[in-house]
């Protein structure tokens, strides 16, 4: 017997052919004699209505009222899925977040969980109930309905696998697993047996979007085997213990030549971003403390800089020295840090702001690389034989990236793909 | 100052549009200076969408998991309509009903209340907030969501002012207000300035579809004076308190001279009711104990007999005398009537069973008929002088019905509407 977390996007649970289908699979493990716990997403396009309807109502909505809105998206989709289980047989029960309950802080609208009461979800798994739980969603100290932000059900999944010492967090999604890159870029690309928490993160954040980051990074805050699997497979595929998803676990069991991976390569994957954007300062005066004065605005107003190139000074003046700054933010903060430079241009002294949003970012990922360092140099290489201009560069203990110019994304990843021996012998 | 609830059915929350029209009317009622409790129900066609999901999930759903699913209907409205009064600066949060909490029995999907607690509630009210409340729904001693029915948002709105002592529960529908009969029958139809609990039940259970009739048994119990008025006037239309909808009050408040009334009517309405069906056993026993036995079974299946006639024994044979009984029930119940009856054919003993859906009950209702016994004559000449036959009659304290052939109940109506001298001197 083991304890089990399935957990279904909006997608799977898309109409009740679709949750009916969600109930034969989750009847399945629980016939083998596993102890079960179902998260569940809303249905497919049903949030972004709720998100409407509250937009349409006040753009500037009280949080705490948009998430008794939209919370009730889930509500719905976990009573009719705890219906569809028992039309089959499966005892099971909906247990809201305010029952269990789910507790989280009162950050309402992006709020983060805390603990998870199991007392009562343990008796109920222990008298063979599965217990369906709705995504995305807890209860304030105060006992009001909270959510945990867009995305937030996988993060409701693994939370609830590590409240109830779950002995694996499997999540359907509409891909059958992680990639060594993007499929429809690289047809050759392959599916990873495992990758570490890591090595998820990274892939995750720079564009793999399987699953949501924070949920990776509670995972392996608190050590949860996370499998990532296809929804979509029929009624007659192999249990999940022995599907071939992607597991994303700790360094030493993504090590281990057991269960699948024959030769764990130096680089995992390629991913790529095109949700940056990159601003240029000109004519920075080369003072101390100048260029920290750029950032201090970007900071204050939350705006994640990533990639930051300083060119040389160069003299503007026969007194003075001044140099070009460059560095990326995400598109979507692109309009929000214009203006708070704009508003900083005299305290920072800058000539000009040159923006664009025609680039991509280039991560190359592995846990491996942290004793290579001819990664990097193999990327520039490769990169620069097909005549792929490099604009900045980041790196850290387990990723290289580079930002190009957009048109140039897919040409980069496949060249890519192929430098560090990841193709696989026929296409996915 | 007054304490006010304010109840506002599907159409009126139908639409982010309607929900601001509501956020203004309620507005008007909290800058009056009033503590205002404002009951929702789901978005029209929102509850008839969930009940369908359930149903097409397993036709013998669990009630549990049917409340969690139809429940999120007026989450989502009373979350809307507190963002859409906070948009127009108007203090406001909703209240679920596990947060109240309004307790209710664990009869899922057709709860009773019990008691609510106010001491959350009046702070709120106290710290001027509108508190907004789900209709429709309480939540069960071991803390799973219940709803009260369909129709069950009135129940919570008379259930919430008597918690919370309000001088008056204001349900706006799409009528104006109870008419002494069905406008649409009769255009001289007049808006009642006042009826009494007693008339209201008669006349809601009747046909007259303005509230629902457990609210108004509700409202009679706690005392609360209901006032039925249109959710369709404009923002300029006067408030509330001097609105021309019609109030529901006790008997002494009705027969008062103040507010309205000119002159008390000796008959309040007229109204006929199409939903009940006519079953005749030919040829039953005519000894004792042979009747009760025709209504133990139907009883037994809770099916409610209305009208009875015992047509005068005639002698069947040599030795035995028979009879043939006459009573209705309601039409939906018809097929389950039937079935039961037949089961106890051999007990009853019974010739034929015949049956006829095309009836109708037209019912007089009026406090003042109980020292009137003329108005049961007025009622039979009228009819008879318009050659109308009268298949079943039955008494109530304030009420004569009688049971006709359903084409003839417009004419009925009519007839009667101008005999007891209820129409008005224009058309409405």
């Amino acid at each position: 017997m083991a304890r089990i977390v399935m957990k279904f996007g909006g997608t799977s649970m898309a109409g009740i052919e679709r949750i009916r289908s969600v109930a034969a699979r989750v009847k399945r493990e629980a016939a083998a004699g596993n102890q079960v716990a179902v998260v569940v997403s809303a249905m497919a396009g049903e949030t972004d209505r709720l998100v409407g309807f509250c937009r349409e109502a006040s753009p500037l909505y009280d949080p705490r009222e948009y998430d008794v809105v939209v919370a009730a998206g889930e509500q719905i989709t976990s009573g009719l899925l705890a219906i569809a289980l028992q039309a089959i047989g499966v005892p099971a029960r909906s247990w809201l977040g305010w029952q269990l309950p789910i507790n989280t802080d009162d950050a309402f609208a992006k709020a983060r969980i805390g603990t998870i009461d199991t007392q009562a979800l343990d008796a109920s798994l222990s008298a063979g109930e599965v217990a369906v739980i709705p995504g995305f969603q807890g209860v304030s100290a105060e006992g009001r309905i909270t959510t945990l932000g867009r995305g937030g059900s996988d993060t409701s999944a693994v939370a609830v696998a590590a409240a109830m010492k779950a002995d694996r967090c499997d999540i359907y999604t509409d891909v059958d697993g992680v990639y060594t890159t993007d499929p429809r870029i690289v047809p050759r690309a392959r599916k990873l047996a495992k990758v570490t928490y890591e090595e998820m993160l990274e892939l995750a954040s720079v564009g793999a979007k399987v699953l949501q980051t924070r949920s990776v990074g509670l995972a392996m805050k608190e050590k949860v085997r996370v499998q990532v699997l296809s929804s979509f497979t029929g009624e007659d595929a192999p249990m999940a213990d022995t599907l071939p998803g992607t597991m994303i676990v700790g360094e030493e069991e993504a090590a281990s030549q057991e269960n699948g991976d024959v030769e764990r390569q130096l680089i995992t994957g390629i991913a790529h971003d095109k949700n940056e954007a990159k601003i240029t300062l000109t004519s920075v005066p080369d003072t101390p403390g100048s260029v920290a004065s750029i950032f201090e605005p970007l900071a204050a107003a939350n705006i994640n800089v990533d990639m930051i190139i300083q060119n040389i000074a160069h003299r503007s003046s026969a007194s003075s020295s001044a140099t070009d700054v460059t560095f990326t933010v995400p598109a979507a903060d692109l309009p929000r840090s214009i203006e708070a430079l704009n508003q900083a241009r005299e305290a920072i002294g800058f000539g000009e702001l040159i923006h664009d949003m025609r680039v991509a970012k280039i991560s190359v990922v592995g846990v491996g690389m942290r004793s290579h360092a001819g990664v990097a140099s193999t990327m520039f290489t490769t990169l620069g034989a097909r005549g792929i201009n490099i604009q900045a560069i980041s790196t850290s203990e387990i990723k290289v990236s580079v930002l190009i110019h957009e048109d140039e994304t897919e040409l980069a990843v496949r060249v890519l793909h192929t430098a560090y021996g990841l193709d696989a012998e026929e296409a996915a």
